[in-house]
């Protein structure tokens, strides 16, 4: 039995071969090689092609590349009941978190303010108030949530925490559930967002969240972050808010349609932030060490880690 | 016997009136008012003007407003055998590692790079080190040094510090004197300076200490951060070094002579981070609270915290 490595633009072939190293007795194929579809046992996967599926009726496990599930998940072919594990890994939980943490600290110092002021050579004295004073809310408290809600509070900052189900996180106050937002965001200066895209989950970083969030301390508005997803902004909307000042500034690594189409008036907003989709990598060496931990138990006692619930989403 | 409330540009009567809410019992002077140079018992100063000890043949504390006493240790008229006390304060503590934070973590994520790409609407991806293969050192590990040192290690980075005398901590690779100061910049990426200023740190931030800076993890070279004071840095050496590659970028908060003179070249190099002296600023609940707490001590045993040491300049 087969791993087929399917990975869009990515070479396959280098992650093959290191399959082939870390698993000497797994055979190990690319979507570019020949081979027989009822073969394919595991699918290592990012991207999904549309017939990624097709003939592979003695497929029993799907691994992510991705922390995110939902291109596989919303894939018209998907067959039912084949397990999907999400990627889970150290080192991108900590890009993640350096991501968040770089950008948070960038918007709470004020980096735009100064750096108009500098173009201009003034010397105007302004301090910005100390990170204690500063509310900054996290959407999403997995594992990637999770990692940046403990970094900010040991900065200082006061971290709030909302997710669908309610989370206890030493110095995070937490809320939980639709009824729970509007209070969330009422706390909250700085809007983090590292949720799974679900159709809950679709667009809530649009005008009428930005109009709930706190303006009482960061003296050009609030903030948003967004490292998840595209589906997660209305664009347009953003593109408003940090117009008419509903938005003070925005850090913007994922969008709707990638790359970022060059008409977008987002590139060209000074007080957006926009980087290309790199907030966090899957690290090579991580992906092939947890799926080769992953068949080695899987095939010891059928017991898989990290495995996605379709119904929520991720 | 009287405090006498002396800090340059500041507004004094604020102060003044803040000390006689805190101390009802204790008479209260700005440097502005009528009054009898021999009943001056303390003194709270910032920025002193040559005339400030003329007549105090009575004082027997100097409370310094700022965390740097080297404006009061170099004063032509000190009185000898006064104590001089630090400005110790928790708001002021934090603030300093916010800005240290925001800008190690800045420079690590590349913002310049992606700024200069989003001008020119370019997705090119391009993935920034995890913070654990990132080392910061930072030089000076006092109250301030101490702080950042520990957020930063709670990040992720690579902490290395250095000092004067050997310091123990937790997570941080320490560094002292003269003999590990090359050891300790080969092994740091970005460099925080967080010094008092004394004779054996003046231009310490110089073209042959940044020669010695590691050159292997960040795609632009190495980066400098000073919150300290100007008297540390060669301004002419920081501008060549940031134009011939021999730095990546540099946040400068102090400058030799403030306001940064309007010509200046470090106010219009692109990878220059210039904030006008605006790091972390002494909070005036925060001084109020300490000198009263200090007098209280004081006049109880005679016992004094924060006190300098006017050999080691600190």
């Amino acid at each position: 039995m087969t791993l087929l490595v399917h990975l869009g633009n990515i070479d396959e072939n280098e992650w093959a071969d290191a399959f082939r190293a870390k698993m000497p007795d797994q055979k190990v194929v690319t979507s570019a090689d020949a081979f027989d579809p009822k073969e394919i046992k595991y699918l290592y996967v990012w991207k999904p092609r549309d017939d990624v599926f097709d003939g592979l009726e003695n497929l029993e496990v799907i691994f992510s590349l991705g922390a995110g599930v939902d291109p596989i998940l919303k894939h018209p072919h998907l067959p039912k009941d084949v397990p999907i594990t999400r990627f889970v890994d150290e080192t991108l939980t900590q890009c993640m978190s350096d991501y968040v943490v770089a950008n948070v600290s960038m918007h709470h110092r004020e980096l735009t303010h100064y750096r108009f002021e500098q173009r201009k050579h003034y010397w105007t004295q302004y301090y910005p108030a100390p990170a204690t004073d500063i509310h900054v809310g996290v959407m999403g408290l997995g594992q990637l949530g999770t990692d940046a809600v403990n970094k900010l509070a040991s900065l200082g900052y006061q971290v709030n925490g909302w997710s669908r189900s309610k989370k206890q996180i030493e110095n995070v106050t937490t809320y939980a559930g639709a009824n729970e937002f509007d209070t969330f965001l009422a706390n909250t200066d700085i809007l983090v967002n590292l949720l799974p895209l679900t159709p809950d989950t679709q667009d809530i970083l649009c005008r009428a969240t930005f109009e709930k969030l706190r303006r009482s301390v960061l003296p050009h508005g609030p903030v948003i972050i967004n490292a998840a997803r595209g589906g997660h902004q209305n664009e347009e909307e953003v593109a408003a808010c940090l117009q008419d000042g509903t938005l003070g500034a925005a850090s913007l690594d994922v969008f709707k349609t990638e790359p970022l189409p060059n008409d977008s008036p987002l590139w060209d907003l000074d007080n957006c932030y926009i980087t290309p989709h790199i907030a966090a990598i899957s690290s090579f060496e991580g992906g092939v060490n947890l799926v080769a931990k992953q068949i080695a138990q899987y095939e010891r006692d059928g017991h898989l880690d990290h495995v996605v619930d379709p119904a929520q989403g991720y």
